[in-house]
């Protein structure tokens, strides 16, 4: 049985409208694509639960993942989710490939363009590469991570792990701790939670909050660099990673004395309300951001997000790729 | 409907007769197998327009892609060549594989010879290490470019481009301009088009000429180090990626004097017939030995070249590895 | 035909009866399990032998590779005999993925669990670090390698080269020259072939023997520092590579003093016993360790080693992976 018929069963699916042909930026969705994105990651759900992981949709389907930078979870799960879903994934990252020589990143994307891949995958250091990639390319392209700038397809899973969890997001608080002016997952975060009526609370140190936000904050967040303030009462907390470049960069006094003003422990997450989720877009500094027993406690859903992930992005090929047909 | 009902219908193709066991150099070709190729690349390019581009023809092939330089198009093209044609590719590069910690090439072959690879494309800095491969392996060796030596599947791609535009090869006057004497796609140009009857005229700097061919060229080869002279009436102008490697070893004063001697421009491209063809087997420097004007210009061939060889690789790989069921 | 149809001819793997869910050391074997895994791989072996070496057992199932360390044989035979069991094999390997950016070991498998692999395949420098990943993952976890302890797989294929050449293990003399202390080929080996009744003889210089192994052998081993003495009458003997950092280390005088005293010749194989098995586990360092003769010689089954490795790895997947329906 095929996703078709599988996903015929899902009646916002029959007809699921998607306008999409790229994913770049939270700030292109409105709320019902969101939700059509939740249900057909339940559908991919469903299939992940089965005992062959595999649907035929996008057979004969090739998808490129173009990594310039080191990824682990963020690549894999693109590429297993292409594999269940029969594509083929085809790697082309920055350290075996003429991108190390100096070839430009249109010159490549020209070459995908002409070997017709049907998606890139793009995940580049620069902001703005993935849109750069649009003007070059008849085939589709998904943003991984650009720069500061956005990584869509993380605060899609992240809105779906909490909807799936508390199945809501209007009204929630939803708490991010860490650094988040160099924060592309804050970014796309901040964006998707309000988007669904969620209200945002940043928290971190001074040196690390976009500039001005503190006097004027974007619509829907607010600034607090209480810690304590800022977990209370919360339903989300979600801890960034902390870069250690950051301190050579000299945003940071250190890791010491940052853990004792962000860290999120056992006691600050007292304060949040009972049973509220613990969230982290990972790889993990434990010890430094999060301590342990917070990671890996029962109010942790970091692995269930990467598992979410996996589901997401699914769903994003299948809407956006397969969606073609 | 596998391949080969499909190719059934492409008479030329009934009976294909392909004696190569290998693809080492152009200089192992004659007319009719060049024809051949063609004629396989129509089918496969055919293919390739279907909605799913996949066929059958070489299930449960595994075929090696052996790196030992950086490279995009051409590795990426010849995984998903043998993609399409359903076979496995498994990439072995340089940074990641013990080719790293000084294993040598032939213990590398002999490997893949007991694993049991149908196919391995090797690209390798020296000059002769695919015919090195040939006397340790059972399996096909595909040379995807070695040292300075040859690399015949891009003159293919080269020669069922022209073909496959221009109708015909035999009488055309095809220009190369830029770093002959170090280039394996020249070489591999040079043999192609002559053998097919084309006239070749090459054009460059002095020090990047092969030494003693201004004096004696090959047969059916022309030098002439006037780029304007060169260019004139050509029915194809193909500019050669300039190594900015050259500039260190002295052979060149400075990309700025390259570009203005001997940059395909507007004007330049001018000289040449009307609608005469562009090419370059890529990655462009755009500015340096092409303007972009050109490159992207409504004479270029150069995605062409990409999407071409696609389909000359996955006939080559049809013929050659599919050929000895 | 499925494997199933197949297999089901081998009376011994109508039930398997397979306990281990992974594969971390030859201590954890007992013989009738070696047993199965020599039936196994002769059923597989068969596989190979067919012109489309492929079947569906594994289809839909993830298996990663976790690569922490440079490889080619043993990543790209466990990415064959994968793909030939028709499941995803995954690379991750330590140059293009977050690990180069201080992921942890933890991290890293944490995430592959959350993604659903059902297998991972680990090479790690640390010795152990198989046994951390099985703390972390439901999946299996399969040992390729790790630091200077156990390399299971290759222990198997070896035991198993022998079993299929000779007919037997029980009473064989085993020499093994070389680097043993560094050596985790030696150490499983040992195990292996100990396990199985043969009987084993450790050769090499003092300085590369494991501390008080000379005084006190495990149970079964001989060490015997006289290398025309360790080789007479054996059964195989086996030439282990010497890695060249073990002279920077002060461990020997320089590799020709090595190759003077333990390379294995000609004349040193003609003191064990008339057409004993030479094998290697590569990459082989031709004049050092063994002279080209040797290496490439009648009597040797190095490329038999590799070949069997993907009979082998192709039946322990198919016992841990697919043992799990």
């Amino acid at each position: 049985m095929g996703i078709q018929t599988q996903l015929d069963t899902y009646p916002s699916l029959e007809a699921p409208s998607w306008r999409h042909r790229h994913l770049l930026d939270m700030d292109d969705f409105v709320r019902e694509e969101v939700e059509v994105v939740f249900n057909t990651a339940d559908a991919m759900r469903e299939v992940l639960r089965r005992d062959i992981k595999r649907v035929p949709t996008l057979r004969g389907k090739s998808i490129v993942l173009l990594f310039y930078e080191p990824s682990t979870r963020t690549r894999v799960s693109f590429e297993m989710a292409a594999k269940n879903l029969s594509a083929d994934a085809i790697n082309l990252t920055s350290t075996t490939s003429s991108v190390t020589k100096g070839e430009s990143l249109v010159d490549t994307i020209r070459t995908i363009r002409a070997l017709g891949a049907d998606a890139v995958v793009i995940r580049h250091p620069q902001s703005g590469a993935p849109y750069l990639a649009t003007h070059h390319l008849d085939a589709s392209v998904i943003n991984a991570g650009d720069g500061c700038h956005a990584h869509p397809t993380q605060a899609l899973l992240d809105l779906y792990t909490v909807q799936h969890q508390l199945g809501k997001l209007d009204g929630l608080k939803i708490t991010i701790i860490g650094d988040i002016v160099h924060s592309r997952v804050a970014r796309s975060d901040i964006q998707g939670f309000g988007l669904m009526g969620a209200d945002v609370v940043l928290c971190g140190p001074p040196t690390l909050m976009p500039p001005g936000w503190e006097q004027n904050p974007p619509r829907g967040v607010t600034i607090d660099t209480n810690v304590n303030h800022a977990v209370k009462d919360a339903d989300v907390v979600m801890a960034l990673r902390l870069q250690k470049e950051r301190q050579q960069e000299g945003l940071l006094p250190g890791t010491e004395e940052y853990a004792q003003l962000y860290q999120l422990t056992e006691h600050r997450l007292s304060l949040a309300k009972p049973e509220a989720l613990v969230m982290h877009p990972g790889p993990v500094n434990e010890g430094v951001e999060i301590t342990p027993e917070v990671a890996q406690g029962n109010q942790s859903l970091i692995e269930e997000q990467v598992t979410n992930g996996l589901a997401v992005r699914m769903a994003l090929l299948y809407l956006i790729v397969g969606g073609k047909n």
